[in-house]
């Protein structure tokens, strides 16, 4: 049986746009011969589509998009399948449901409910979603297949230490004697995710003794991205193949012979450069969100530093570098070198580069703002140069019409070493996932993939935020390699702080480690109103993370500001 | 059997203190003879605790709360009812459960776990905690009490349109004959809901025909506001008294006689000024922000018009007077009398005021930012001066040590018309979730019940936001009257497009219903960088309202800067 795969990017809402991908993927179908056509996860509305799934208008566009696409499949052998939003028929519970449908011959001949609904970090299904009843086979010809939806495939997942579900679909496929896996599915990208996810997958195909074929969207939606990575298994569990990341493809998929008849398959089991997959990742974020969005061009401050040179980069890759414009802001505190390297910056990335020297706003703004004060706390007075800063890009982007990228990272927002409303302003934060030591990474995998676009002082040099004179981080921070695995350790792996110390300090030196966990409980209050945050991690800040301002934990009572 | 009600504020983290407030009403409970102490919803570790269910912090400290706690019913015969979180005895399914133990005798004589997990709205139960497996009833002295768990007696309830629950615990409780119902709760004021609240408790009761005592927390967690309004009913559904709402009280009712023995507790079964609670619950919320982020001040922009005047009203109320510093900053848009108007509301209010124009600083940034453009667009003017005044709050606060208060209301962010990190700046936004109609109404019960504190010219000129001259808010907006009916029907009620044009304009002149519709969901990308948001509707904006940026909905492939 050929099966193909289309590894599509539905947009949540674009009900005509996501049709339109799948009648063309139906159509290439058809022509390759193929059997069944797999879509992803809710491939007709878009995935996450978050509190819209309430609104009546979802419901409606829904149903229309089934009603067109049905058509398509008259008088064709090529199976339909769509993931989208039901009703729920039953009128107890939860108002929808997140299913597949298979169409063919003009009719919805088979349809599953998931029935595991992720209800963690970044996912709300069961907000949403009522939970299948039952789990069927679709009989395609006399083989049975298991249609499963994403989630349904992870209750063996130990991720979060533990078993989350009571029960397991592939129970129900084993019963029922099931021939095939498909997972039709929209699985966010994560660092070093993919093998664990082949890895998964591959099990599941092992333990059922079948083939399995896994397709997975790619795009991003706001703060989430998709990575694609489709693949096959056989029925031992060997990897037959995978699809590419963070791009379109259409694959077709032989059952019996076990091989890929079309598509850009991989046909190496070993991973990617997982560098790679994370730069691809975070150009698609930003191509997506300004597209989605309806914007064509970026601004973004240029330091001379290392996370403007690296967000300048993905963005001159994803928008093209006639679409970036870098600003430079120098103040009185600003070294000799910073404008040399922002402009070394700008002329490597062939992007419009403006100087706007805050200077004299400054010295204006704060003689101003003192007046009858006497002399401004330093706190307010470094601010108010970063608050400079960010008006200034602000203001641009409104007249060109243009977004800001903010070029902020996990570290600085999990510390608060970041001014809210200064550097903290922007549309999106695509390096906000990322500690500064994967920074660095990521610009030498940067530097040495797309020729050199990082001079090797923004590299090299040490970063300093240089709002007072001779400014380092590492006056306010810890080093870098020492504080971002301290990170590291509390906001993704969740350790006990009696843990992180034993770990982190040895039992001796502890206060380091408090400050540090006391400094993230502290800035809570900058995050939420931080700009969506590209995520990269399995914990990253923004809507994944849920923690309360006004709280008392680890003596948050007082706040920096 | 008397039973004290504790309508306590417990704070999320905060062990030490909410062991304390528990202590103290325990004694109080002792020395009137009561054979129970009721206390609120997860009343050791304050709720939501959100993530932070997730630490192992959070275990340990509910752990050594309950252990501090238990020595201090021995040999005594009151028997204390806490609310905490315990590690899921289950080890499959989620780490938490939400519980409530009966401490006697200085053990944990009986222990109910919560059965319905609110996951709708603010609500993300279902993220942290695994449902109850069974419900039992506590026998006390040979009566047969159920200890429901706020959303417990919630399964009638259709406030989404449809039952969610498929099990609803009232049953249970009337197959086992309880004799008493007991709930333990931490439900967030919403405007009107006290009532259908009580309404929906008094069914309960009379179904089950047996006395019902319920307990809510007061205080507020960040967004969320409780109201405590505990109340009692008899077995008829009577409402026999409530306690008072936005205050801590403590009460005991004699469940033999139906009679309150002690406590603060209005007799009258009609409902209280819906208007007197808002404003209560408004000013309770920003005390306990203030108080649980360890700031004492704040500092906030006086234009002299109408959410400027209410706001300031509410901080001298929570705060006192000599902790709120208004400021003017006039421009030269500003007409004659704003300056004038803000001076009559900071010396009517007994708080410090200082003048601080603008026009100097914009009209140096406007010919610095302009340099090279020619000419700057309108919008970027007109942010510019928001972004100036926004600048100029927060660097005094920064200096003062004090907290900014945000002063738009939910017609502004509904429509964007609001400059982000301009008059949007700000760590808490009390109006947040008023339409300006209900500002205005809001206005007048303040001046009418405070003693006028606002000027009358504050509530009779027309909205402006000064930016132009002689702009005027209904310029860019339709008038308030017209426009928050609609923003409420799609914001609260979720009414569908065509629903909205039919109601609101009568299927002619659609236009504008469309067009407001469409700046809502263009506007997303600035909610998501607003500060937290006092919630007083059914669906505020904020953690409450999940709606992605990027989406193709309503026309948003273009949207406001």
């Amino acid at each position: 049986m050929r099966i193909a795969l289309a590894q599509l990017d539905p947009v949540v809402g674009a009900f005509t746009a996501n049709v339109e991908k799948i009648r063309d993927s139906y159509t290439k179908a058809c022509k390759a011969g193929a059997r069944v056509l797999m879509t992803p996860e809710l491939s007709v509305c878009g995935y996450p589509p978050h509190d819209l799934v309430e609104r009546p208008e979802m419901f409606v566009g829904n149903e229309k998009a089934i009603a067109e696409l049905l058509p398509l499949t008259a008088g064709k052998s090529c199976a339909l399948i769509v993931g989208h939003i039901i009703t729920n028929p039953n009128p107890l519970g939860r108002k929808a449901q997140n299913v597949v449908s298979v169409l063919q011959g003009g009719k919805v001949v088979f349809r599953q409910a998931k029935t595991l609904l992720p209800t963690y970090d970044v996912f709300d299904e069961a907000r949403y979603f009522e939970p299948a009843t039952e789990v069927k086979l679709w009989d395609c010809d006399g083989t049975k297949i298991a249609l499963a939806i994403c989630e349904d495939l992870w209750a063996q997942d130990s991720a979060y230490g533990r078993r989350l579900y009571g029960k397991d679909p592939v129970d129900e496929y084993r019963k029922q004697g099931a021939q095939l896996v498909l997972s039709l599915s929209a699985s966010p990208y994560v660092w070093g995710k993919s093998q664990k996810r082949e890895k998964l997958h591959r099990e599941v195909a092992q333990k059922l003794g079948v083939p399995l074929i896994y397709l997975n969207q790619f795009g991003a939606t706001d703060e989430i991205l998709f990575d694609g990575e489709s693949f096959a298994s056989d029925a031992s569990g060997k990897l037959l193949g995978r699809l590419p990341h963070f791009r379109k493809d259409f694959a077709v998929f032989d059952t019996e012979k076990l091989s890929w008849i079309e598509g850009d398959v991989s046909k190496d089991s070993a991973p990617v450069n997982e560098l790679e997959v994370l730069a691809d990742g975070l150009l698609t974020g930003i191509r997506d969100y300004f597209h989605h969005t309806g914007f064509k061009s970026a601004v973004l401050g240029l330091s001379g530093g290392i996370d403007s040179a690296v967000v300048g980069a993905l963005a001159v890759k994803a928008l093209g570098a006639e679409n970036v414009l870098g600003v430079g802001m120098p103040s009185q505190f600003s070294s000799p070198h910073s404008l040399e390297d922002a402009e070394e910056q700008a002329r490597r990335m062939g992007i419009r580069f403006r100087v706007r020297p805050i200077k004299f706003l400054y010295s204006t703004a704060s003689r101003e703002l003192t007046e009858g004060f006497g002399q401004l706390a330093d706190l307010a007075l470094e601010n108010l140069q970063s608050r400079l800063r960010g008006m200034t890009l602000m203001t641009w982007a409104n007249h060109l019409g243009s977004l800001v990228l903010t070029t902020g990272n996990k570290s600085e927002l999990a510390t608060g070493y970041c001014t809210i409303y200064g550097d903290m302003v922007g549309a999106l934060a695509p390096l906000g996932d990322l500690y500064k030591t994967q920074v660095y990474e990521l610009a030498r995998y940067i530097n040495q993939a797309w020729g050199n676009p990082i001079p090797e002082r923004s590299i090299s040099r040490p970063p300093s935020a240089e709002l007072r004179p001779n400014q380092k981080d590492q006056d306010t921070l810890p080093p870098y390699d020492k504080l971002d695995p301290l990170l590291r350790d509390y906001i993704e792996e969740g350790a006990s702080v009696d843990d992180l110390i034993r770990r982190h300090a040895g039992n001796k030196d502890s206060k380091w480690v408090v400050e540090t966990l006391e400094k993230v409980e502290r800035n809570e209050f900058k995050r939420r109103q931080a700009p969506p945050v590209l995520k990269i991690s399995h914990k990253a800040f923004g809507i994944g993370r849920r923690v309360p301002i006004a709280k008392s934990w680890l003596g948050t009572a007082k706040r920096d500001t």
